[in-house]
């Protein structure tokens, strides 16, 4: 097979690996679309965290005020409820020359930023927020990505560190790599539903502070790949080894909203912190992300997302105030984005009955799938799944036969990579190998995306299920 | 006054001074909103190349085909153009779900690479340009951010050194330095219209070669903050000082379709190098950056921008695609845009009267506005300038008396930076002063945004005018 030229290149290289699973499935699209014939006919991505190329629909209000703000003409149509207009109205208001082709602040309009505040304050149960200390970028990884470089001193003799979960997914290593960073990764606990513990935090700290200088601890809560959601005490005990350490808390709450079951909670770093008696809430530093892609909205495209930064030096405000003033501003439509997810319809809003029941539906579907993968998975030999709290993401674990893994070593490759590489090779089921969110050794995943369609899920699942039984049959 | 005690923490560094400005702009606006009695009713913005604050509307097209893109059920209305529909409906083909907020390619879709390399090809006379070596980003800027990201090895004993013109925009400055870039000015020429001459280029090169390891030149045409444009002559020259000195030439190209004036033409650096024979041609490395931002779209909000590749090395070009894709994709809003400015409506099609009957008159209010500013400046004291051909920007000089110099010494701050605060604070305009743009030491200007309303620009002027005179007497 041709595509086996380029896999000659990539070895154990987890980014090659990237690069040559989703070139592949673009290769196989666009023959499939030249009409050349295979066994199925389009390629499934389960590959990355969007609800629209999932088949979701998006919401209806926002495409409505943004269709509004970018030609106002719309505003004399009747066909756009009241509120719609109103808002769109509203924020075009706050656009310099009243388009939302101009340039806005570096940091976001003034009006996003106090919407954003708002719904911070109200989602953390009146804790205050204050614009001020909201940067609204092009995404939360934009934002992230400036506040490394507000940490991170690649003058220094000794590497500043940062401590990151594993598993953890692939861009955040690279951004560290990138910045010069050190890495010190702590395990999440997979038998435990990927709890943090402290005294794996601590472990890692320890080892690490011989070859750098830990300076913050990333948490992704709720998690990606792992869809766990930590407890309100795990965060406590958390934000204690924070303090004790000198830590910055970089936190990274992107799928807030989305927790499934009733027993599950979010609990923000900051509310927790905000709890907890002033020696610690008014001095632990943290830098809380979100986006208007990973919730239900899931407008990726869009790309907009913030960072709130709370009990942040005076000076260092200013100066990571600079580092986001000299990037261009964020697109005006990811602010828009992030107002309407900040401050969506309310009761008695015309447009609420709909947006309600899009959003429900949305959760609908996520549960329903996320309770047939399950079920799916369980059935499937050398499978094992710990169970889906939040998230975007199922992350079971692979047992593979000793043929298995042998076979991947003759080709110097993860097995869990190889195994997603000929999954999509024979079934154009497109998955993420666990080895590109770097697992712990001789351990084996995937990532499997559980936004989409009900019967793209399905038939997913089912492309899964033959492969896997074909996989495990030939290595037994 | 209470800017003042913001003003003390100034002194001449030109960065804080952005902010001080900007900052004493907005406050001053959200002064006279709350009702503060000024003698003037509103900030006039000629700071940035924004059209649309400028008052300037939006293409109707582009708006259009948003509109229909974000919102598909206007596919069904009947009072937008066959053509709108048609074209955003092949936009939402190449969307992942049919949607625009789902994630594309992080080097941008497909198919608006095609539709740039199309653009691209035709612009330069038959040219060719090949998708694969088009990346889109969030802005011409972050393109470059990426490019410089490859060229400069910060981990060298010897810093990579980077040509730029002076004056040149100060973000660009910014980033070379976060990037740990060493700076080499190279001089443009004012009296003869800021030309770029390739005896400054050597003096400078020559003279940083002791300090640092030059790499690439940058090259600004037509030239922000400088209005000039350079012949195709002067590109020859400087394309064959780049090859004898192995010079990448990154050639920042965004005001390309900005040219005014019947004896001016912008040829591309692309289209110059093709045309020196081989040994030239298919050697000097090159990077071509444009954007949705500057031209009569004027889309600045949007964030859509490219670089072109020209004779990479095929590995170095990996690494760069590599660069392109740790970064999310860009927003598929100004990827749209770039779509439509890359491939505007047609003769035939039913927007086109429309549309070319709104860009003539942007260009037409262009063309007026800077036949009044070089009038009302040419009646100046003390005020000289060069003719602007091309750009959105004008850069007069400003002689100022001996004790107008002094006055700033004793403030600690640059003539022309403390001019611009007054004819802000007085007068409500918001101009740039040269010091930012690292002008030739002693030597003041102002740049002024020539993309605004008729009718702002005659208010704009007249303020300037009044403030000028007063300030010249005062300190005759």
């Amino acid at each position: 097979m041709a595509f086996l030229k380029e896999l000659s290149l990539v070895k154990n290289n987890f980014l090659s690996g990237i690069d040559v699973l989703s070139r592949r499935a673009a290769q196989i699209s666009a023959e499939i679309q030249q009409g050349e014939r295979r066994s199925y006919n389009e390629v499934l991505d389960l590959s990355s965290g969007d609800l629209h190329r999932g088949g979701i629909k998006p919401i209806t209000f926002v495409r409505q005020v943004l269709a509004a703000c970018f030609y106002p003409a719309l505003l004399e149509d009747d066909s756009l409820p009241l509120d719609v207009k109103q808002r769109a109205e509203s924020l075009l208001r706050e656009c310099d020359g009243g388009s939302v082709g101009s340039y806005t602040d570096s940091s976001g309009m003034a009006k996003v930023k106090r919407c954003v505040s708002q719904f911070i304050t109200s989602r953390d149960g009146g804790v205050p927020s204050s614009p001020d200390n909201i940067f609204i970028k092009s995404g939360s990884q934009t934002a992230l990505m400036i506040m490394l470089k507000l940490l991170i001193r690649s003058t220094d003799s000794c590497r500043t560190g940062v401590l990151i979960p594993v598993p953890t997914y692939a861009s955040f290593s690279l951004a560290l790599e990138e910045q010069g960073a050190a890495i010190i990764p702590y395990y999440l606990c997979e038998e435990q539903g990927w709890m943090l513990q402290v005294e794996e935090l601590r472990r890692a700290l320890q080892s690490a502070r011989k070859t750098c200088n830990p300076a913050a601890l990333y948490i992704c809560n709720p998690g990606n790949p792992t869809g766990h959601i930590q407890s309100r005490k795990s965060i406590e005990e958390v934000i204690r080894f924070a303090a004790e350490e000198k830590l910055v808390i970089l936190a990274d709450e992107v799928y807030q909203s989305c927790v499934y079951g009733d027993n599950t909670e979010f609990y923000s770093y900051k509310k927790v912190l905000s709890e907890m008696g002033s020696t610690i809430s008014s001095t632990v530093e943290l830098a809380s992300f979100h986006s208007v892609s990973k919730g239900f909205m899931g407008e990726c495209g869009f790309r907009g997302g913030y960072v709130e930064l709370v009990n942040i030096d005076p000076e260092v405000k200013e100066h990571a105030s600079r580092l986001f003033s000299t990037r261009s501003c964020p697109p005006v439509v990811g602010q828009i984005a992030l107002d309407l997810m900040t401050d969506p319809p309310k009761p008695g809003d015309p447009s609420f009955p709909t947006f309600s029941e899009e959003v429900q539906s949305i959760k609908n579907t996520i549960c329903k799938n996320t309770g047939r993968i399950q079920e799916v998975i369980s059935e499937l030999p050398g499978v094992s799944c710990q169970p889906l709290k939040a998230g975007f993401f199922i992350f079971p674990s692979l047992y593979f036969p000793p043929k298995a893994i042998k076979w991947a070593e003759k080709r110097e490759m993860e097995p869990d990579f190889l195994y997603c590489l000929h999954l999509l090779e024979e079934t154009g089921l497109h998955a993420r190998p666990g080895c590109e969110y770097r697992q712990r050794e001789d351990s084996h995943h995937i990532r499997l995306f559980v936004g989409t369609r009900e019967n793209v899920m399905e038939d997913a699942l089912q492309r899964l299920k033959t492969f896997h039984v074909r996989f495990m049959k030939e290595f037994s």
